[in-house]
């Protein structure tokens, strides 16, 4: 159906501005969601303002959840820091139960929305190895949601697609590029400056530095001078 | 393991006090969380942190979510009127995606805290029919927080006890009583009036009504005096 809702999950990074516009082009009007949930690089909160404007979003609406107050992630608490080298095993800027969270907010304001689709970019080749960023994750949340909401179990379930999973990070921007997404509006960056420039040296910027070179695409983003 | 650390999600109402009292008794170190989520009846929350207390919680949480700016419920919507007779079917008082949200939330906390325990106080018989209220749904969460967290693809997933789950209302009042629960302190009416006293015409007052009354035991509910 041309024009149905769809939520779709709007961190301000690179790949949910590309799941947007994925979902655009699907035909969905897209009621975008960002999470504040008190992470160190807020900035990325202005960006997902950008990328929604930009985006064609709906709606954008920002929610606020309290995880800093819990803790437990480089993201969250600013007594971690975050690793500027290539570490073993899950990283600590992992968030406790982060994507978990998300799509259960989504899924609240799908149902109230009458809308079947959840949009959510995260992908698993030129990622961080975060669990809630799998293909197994997000098929068990869709069995959960069959079960959870009202209009699941009235035979109109919510489904949460994934259209970035196994995507490396340069087909996602060469896909993104030619949806027309201006990927200078993203910010990737776990500790940007305040300024909003990208460090370049953590996990999530060598990701997405290396997809642009690899994708021969040239990179807009704004990074911090070198320190001298 | 004695004193191990739980996650016990305290709403302030009859069944949660029950749930936290058999997880205390069961031995853990109880850690409630309570959802501010813009209910109209937030005299709820004041009603757990009385419980969480009398409860002798290690630590109780209240934690905010704006449910009420996306609605869709009696319970986050004033336009919706909370019904006072019964009705066929899911009431209009279940809350989009409410208890995957909460079970979400307390996933998280539990990961951060190193508990691999979660109580809830659902229940099926002598309730509203809400759908994330089922064993169906308990287990697909149990499913679904192997694969979300990092403490569960590393082989110590949290697990999600709903010890109500097949308890009728007079039973778990029996139960909580027997444990010393006080539940004079809780609140379970969805329209309190500003006293916090219940309306005993909601679908939730009819059912701790009829729970005492089933159970032989005095109901010490503060109830609002009768509209002559």
């Amino acid at each position: 159906m041309r024009n149905a809702p769809a939520v779709v999950l709007l961190s301000g990074g690179l790949d949910s501005a590309t799941a947007l516009a994925m979902a655009r082009e699907r035909g969905f009007s897209c009621y975008a969601l960002s999470v504040d949930y008190g992470q160190r690089h807020r900035a990325e909160l202005e960006a997902a303002r950008c990328v929604a404007r930009a985006g064609v979003a709906t709606e954008h609406r920002i929610m606020r959840v309290d995880l800093a107050g819990i803790g437990g992630s480089a993201l969250t608490d600013l007594s971690i820091a975050v690793p500027e080298t290539p570490t073993t095993g899950i990283p600590v800027t992992y968030v406790p139960a982060r994507n978990t969270i998300m799509l259960a907010l989504a899924l609240g304001w799908a149902e109230v929305l009458g809308a079947r689709d959840i949009f959510i970019g995260v992908n698993v080749l030129d990622a961080s190895g975060y669990p809630d960023c799998r293909s197994e994750f997000i098929t068990a949340f869709n069995a959960l949601a069959v079960l959870a909401t009202k209009a699941g179990v009235e035979g109109a379930p919510c489904t949460v697609h994934a259209p970035l999973i196994r995507l490396s990070k340069a087909e996602i921007i060469r896909e993104g590029t030619r949806l027309g997404v201006d990927y200078g509006q993203t910010l990737s960056c776990y500790q940007p400056d305040p300024e909003g420039r990208a460090c370049s040296r953590c996990d999530s910027c060598r990701l997405r530095r290396a997809g642009f070179a690899a994708a021969g695409i040239a990179d807009p983003t704004r990074y911090q001078p070198p320190v001298v």
